[in-house]
């Protein structure tokens, strides 16, 4: 596998299939995508490499946006926020940052990388933290690899940053938060440097191009007048759990996340989807159809226009698919962190295909 | 003036003084006291300096406790606490520390700067930035000249460390202090970093010794069998505002501030006292009798003994007495970060001499 430029030519697809990994999180790919594309217009291409080409003693730093969806559509970030915290990190760990990496395959934190990257003429890594998008900073492999989330630094437009150095990740997403929803519920950081090595063991390899084959696959289905949801349903291994019409959304933004449940009406019934940030659990008249960590995608009945939580209305005409979630997300560690549970659903989790994991 | 040496036999007059300027606020001076006690037994005397010898190019670093007083109680810091926000903000600065300062001179955050210098080795400035306690970090003189509070660095008992810098010392108070509630409510942290001049400018002199001579007054008096509270009034050329027991408290720890009100009943009728951590408005029959900047105190009635407001409760015999603050308090620029309509009081600041300051 072998690397490839990020042009502009490219975000769109890419922000689409980000936005369809982002299971209803990550925020608009539109607004994402902007930003990408105005970066990419003003310093050119951006080199994504593979973690194979990756030098062992690389200093690998991931970027996102941390808070609330919800927020991000009044308050979209500018290209000088984006690369605040990444320079603030270096300087903090008095070290030359050698690549940009995305934490999350999810909406906007898969494009705003790639804005980084492009601003700071660094080459950006094909790969991200998580296969996925999930709302709190300790929900990635990384976590799993005992790879520090801190020091992590948050900057906002103000100017205002925040470096943090924690006893573990769950204490840099408990503090990052509530500084984050202090300094406007939207706020890009830096943070998990890793050398080459780590990168290699604890990322998942090759999403941005994923995200761009998802993207490509939609528009190309639509333009082939095939059916885009299918499409994604084959691309990704997953499988169409449900068709319908949403009736019902209830939807807050607390604590800094977007948190709530949509009812979507069809043939067999009224499907219910849990989320925060992103989609968790699918239920049907009772059963359990999915759970978090797999992933549980809306998308646009016609079009296969993936649907955040934050644009799903009374009235769309919707599909929800399932897909199975990397295969490290099922282990015991990796469900303490992202099952059920954690989010305070008394059920375990469904593995993708049919079979209960067993409690940890 | 001449420097002098902080010892253990200094310490409980201190933390009695300090608990006096602490208008309420501050904490329990016994915990503060204790700590004190516990670095000097250890490390040995602490040198204090006054801001005449301060050299020019010093590096003066203010350290103090922040958050609510009513937490203090459940939860003293330890010794390693106290000097690790120090420790991170001298390396952040990448600069040797000269200096250790008192952000405020009230209860334990006049004597936690003890424990700190003495565990760290270095003199501690007989100094402080408000000539009494203020709940919030930005209310402190140095801001009137324009010093930065931060780079400023807050480092729980757990180990997690957080470094702010903010665009001004407002959004330090804003971050700092949702970090510090999520981090458990107090928490030690170093900022305000001057150099010997800006200090010998902003800081109030001589702070430290005036707490010793209050502590050491009020126990004098009670030895002599004098009146220690009236030997307070003198010492701080104040007037005492009403005598009375009190007959209701209520307070709530909110937002990482213990605030209330109590109501203290005498032959005159029912005084009230509202308080943000420290007492900020007196009113008698719907007239006010003081307000903040100036120092509202309330001691013990027999004993002068200071009565913090986490200490306020039904039945104690009190006398409220009220101090003029440092003047620079009473400037435009002071009481906009002071005054009473800061704290949400529709109402001009009074002047202790009996005039009321016009509205700014």
């Amino acid at each position: 596998m072998m690397g490839w430029q990020v042009t502009d030519a490219t975000i769109a697809d890419l922000a689409r299939g980000a936005a369809v990994l982002g299971t209803g999180g990550g925020g608009d790919p539109y607004i994402g995508g902007l930003i990408a594309s105005q970066a990419l217009a003003r310093y050119g291409p951006v080199n994504a490499v593979t973690v194979d080409e990756l030098p062992d003693d690389a200093l690998v730093i991931t970027v996102a946006l941390m808070g609330a969806p919800t927020v991000l559509i009044e308050k979209p970030p500018n290209l000088n926020a984006v690369v605040g915290p990444i320079e603030t990190l270096g300087a903090y760990l008095g070290r030359r940052v050698s690549h940009v990496a995305c934490l999350e395959a999810g909406g906007v934190n898969s494009t705003i990388p790639v804005a980084a990257a492009a601003v700071l003429g660094l080459p950006l890594l094909d790969a991200d933290g998580m296969g996925r998008a999930f709302p709190e900073l300790q929900m990635v492999l990384p976590t799993l690899y005992g790879i520090a989330a801190s020091p992590l630094a948050l900057a906002d437009e103000k100017g205002n940053v925040v470096v943090l150095q924690t006893v573990d990740n769950m204490w840099t997403e408990r503090i990052a938060r509530v500084a984050c929803v202090e300094m406007g519920s939207v706020v890009p950081f830096a943070g998990f440097s890793m050398s080459g090595v780590q990168a290699r063991d604890s990322l998942v390899p090759g999403s941005l191009r994923r995200c761009v084959e998802i993207g490509a696959g939609i528009r190309g289905a639509r333009d082939a007048k095939n059916d885009p949801v299918q499409r994604v349903v084959e691309q990704l291994g997953g499988r169409t759990l449900f068709a319908g019409k949403v009736v019902d959304v209830q939807r807050a933004t607390t604590k800094g996340f977007a948190r709530g449940f949509a009812r979507i009406e069809g043939g067999t019934g009224i499907l219910t989807l849990q989320f925060q940030n992103e989609h968790l659990i699918a239920e049907l008249a009772g059963s359990t159809l999915a759970t978090t960590p797999d992933l549980i995608i809306v998308l646009e009945h016609d079009s296969g226009e993936p649907i955040t939580t934050e644009a799903l209305r009374y009235g769309l005409r919707v599909r929800v698919i399932a897909a199975p979630a990397d295969p490290r997300w099922h282990s015991a560690a990796g469900l303490a962190l992202v099952g059920p549970r954690y989010f305070g659903y008394e059920m375990p989790a469904h593995r993708f295909d049919g079979t209960i994991a067993p409690a940890p």
